[in-house]
């Protein structure tokens, strides 16, 4: 047996975007990745077959990602999903067609960021052995919205633990705020966003006892961050038959 | 049913110490519990018989927590153990003993802060997903030992997730370092040590990947802190017989 | 001359309040300070002359306080004054009143945490060599009010240095907060207010500029990191005649 | 009087080099900087005197900044200097070369980064108001020596601010540290190195009293928040006329 056959082989779908260019670099930095091709738009499908991919990394846009899966589904390539887009439609038919295809496996990750993922898989855990926790997210001040859809998402999920546990809303005695320094509440849960020059994107889910605070703190300095998860992706797709939501279904976190 | 059934009945051994005394108003503040005695040094055994106490909290010395949890276990008292002083011999014997008296349950926690045992099973799980590691604990400035025995219990958790997992020691150029600021290192894992006035127990984990970091901090303001993992464990010890080693043996994470 | 002709006599009025009480044994702690009357309510003012006493610590109520500033003044007795109740018209009294006397000095401080009064300083002073500023202060869950006091100070400080400079307002995109996630705005500084059990006082000012940004943090553990400002005045008033305002009219700070 | 007139005309030397390229942005970037000239190694000097430039900025090498300079004062145009290699008997000569052209300015800055100079220049001015102080760098793995010279340079400047004030060192009870936990001790001050993937170059100073600690932390993201500096002393340097080390020079912190 050679050692090609324990290399990976890799398409990335996307190759011109930011995300996929970033993962052009990072799958041929990768020990035991091997880049076969890296297909944009207009480019022929059949490509993607012909070089003998073995998991291909969708980094397209919402408008084709589903076309690209069900492809790469039906000539047997695992895939490892970036682009956002997946209904609960898309994912119902997924599903079906992920049953005639047993041996095929597919993650569909909203936030390859490792530590993200993993900073609100502990805010959940934690959530409801604390009687205070809040959110407070900080972003560049170029962004839209607030609060970020990240910081949106860990409050549900830690209102939705504190709710299965109950366990009562965090003591709050403000009776004066005219001008509404407590923030925005999600799903229960206090969420405050700082927009700032110099920054990226950070997150801090902090939790408080009597005499006690514990501090989960996530920093994103750079896009790269996300393609440690892509490549933990790309490893793992073979060894996780069917659909995998959430890059920590990847992670055994020994709890 | 009168509602003194669903009541635990809850006993302090060493109620004079400053752990005791705090978990003695902890007990009385808690809802569902009911304290029916509170024993020290030369009191009588069989008063925590007479007093009907379910659940034992051992706040006592090294000396006699063994034979607290022994005399408990044998008149079928659950035990929560917060002292010091079980080593391998000891726990055989309990276990032993427990043997016999299966419904029994009994707790032996180092540590009852609920933060700092979550801090810690975070930071071992995360352990394996990060290029870099490192811990940084911070005190107050009369502590007489450096690193905090949490924090090289952290830094060897961490160390040994890293190795069975196959994650190679955290990358480190350094070439000149002539007065020690790398620290110590623990296990492969460098360790911290700030020792500051004001300050009373305080740790980070800190891990890195290309572009992003992951921070687990706990801060420990106040012993009253412990108190939280006490009364927890007074509520789930008669849900869990035989021994569990540390709280986090009680808390679900769901993770 | 004996050693005595070098220590400082103080007297502490409000002795029976918290921070009263703290003075006491804050003075008796100090070297170099002879604390020679302790006063509270219904106690004769003529005890403060008797005890011999150089300085006054008016720890008391509002409506007592100026009364005691101006006995004290009255009779050489230079005043430490942390009592709060001093408008515009009782400070244009107090300053007539010192004209008379211009060997005495009165320190009237709003805030004794010499970190308090340093982080709101530096703030103030950074303000506007940065792009984008922000105030975060984090208090336990039963403080009635948001902002607190000190955090909306330390944004109006920070706003009035930015417009004096000429800097424009931080750079904010934000179109969508349904739920005022971006917190109150206080003199075009934004300002966030978190509560949390565990936690006393605590605040940071956030700068950020291209590629870089700067955290000054305070955290108050204990009401008694004020008397570290109360000795510190108590040993600098007899050498600042006339009337200052605020604690870091006595600290020299280089710069 | 045209618009011109109020322009700065900039010469940028060392176009080529990491920091030179981003200075060259950063002038083009700026309103009210002009570029006039981009000058490398084996260009004509005498095309930095028919640019018409006012201002110098030089980012080459310690090699040839010197003569670069002293052209430049000889021609009156002011300089920015952000190349190392200053020694004493340089300085002196430039000094001497100042005097017989009174109206020219020239800054040497160590440091541009804003934040960074604020940094150090808050933590020597705190220094003697604590009880306790300690420093934390965090850099990048791949960096060689360990405390970085910002950090051994900040904890010179906290040990000599204490010192003059008669401050204590910081307490430190400390009896057993076998594996160098503390860290290194620059001029009385403990600094602890820590490396990680994903970090740049980051320093806390942490100061600490009875009850209270003051925090103060840069974070430098990427080399491009040198620009914010370089910016400044050139806007400034003709108002400051002789020679001025350090950018904090031309900064009015109002304290």
């Amino acid at each position: 047996m050679t050692e090609s056959n324990n290399t990976i082989k890799v398409a990335v779908l996307g190759h011109r975007g930011r995300m996929g260019s970033e993962a052009v670099a990072a799958v041929e930095r990768a020990p035991g990745l091997e880049l076969v091709a890296a297909l944009g738009r207009g480019d022929d499908f059949l490509t993607l077959v012909d070089s003998g991919a073995q998991v291909m990394i969708d980094l397209t846009v919402p408008e084709s990602t589903r076309d690209n899966v069900r492809f790469a589904i039906d000539h047997g390539i695992h895939a490892v999903v970036g682009t956002t887009g997946w209904d609960a439609q898309a994912l119902a038919d997924l599903e079906s067609q992920l049953a005639e295809h047993p041996e095929v496996g597919v993650l569909i990750a909203p936030n390859f960021a490792v530590g993200a993922v993993l900073a609100m898989k502990f805010s959940e855990a934690a959530a409801a052995f604390f009687e205070s926790v809040e959110v407070v997210e900080l972003h560049h001040p170029d962004k839209l919205d607030a609060p970020s859809g990240t910081a949106a998402r860990t409050a549900s999920l830690i209102g939705k633990a504190r709710r299965e546990a109950g366990v009562a809303d965090s003591p709050d005695a403000t009776q004066t705020d005219p001008d509404g320094a407590r923030g925005a509440v999600v799903d229960g849960v206090h969420v405050h966003s700082v927009r700032m020059r110099g920054l990226v994107a950070h997150q801090e889910t902090l939790l408080g006892n009597t005499g006690e605070q514990l501090t989960i703190r996530h920093d994103s300095f750079d896009r790269i961050s996300f393609m440690t998860g892509v490549v933990l992706g790309v490893r793992e797709v073979a060894k996780h038959p069917g659909l995998t939501h959430g890059l920590d279904g990847y992670m055994d976190l020994g709890l």
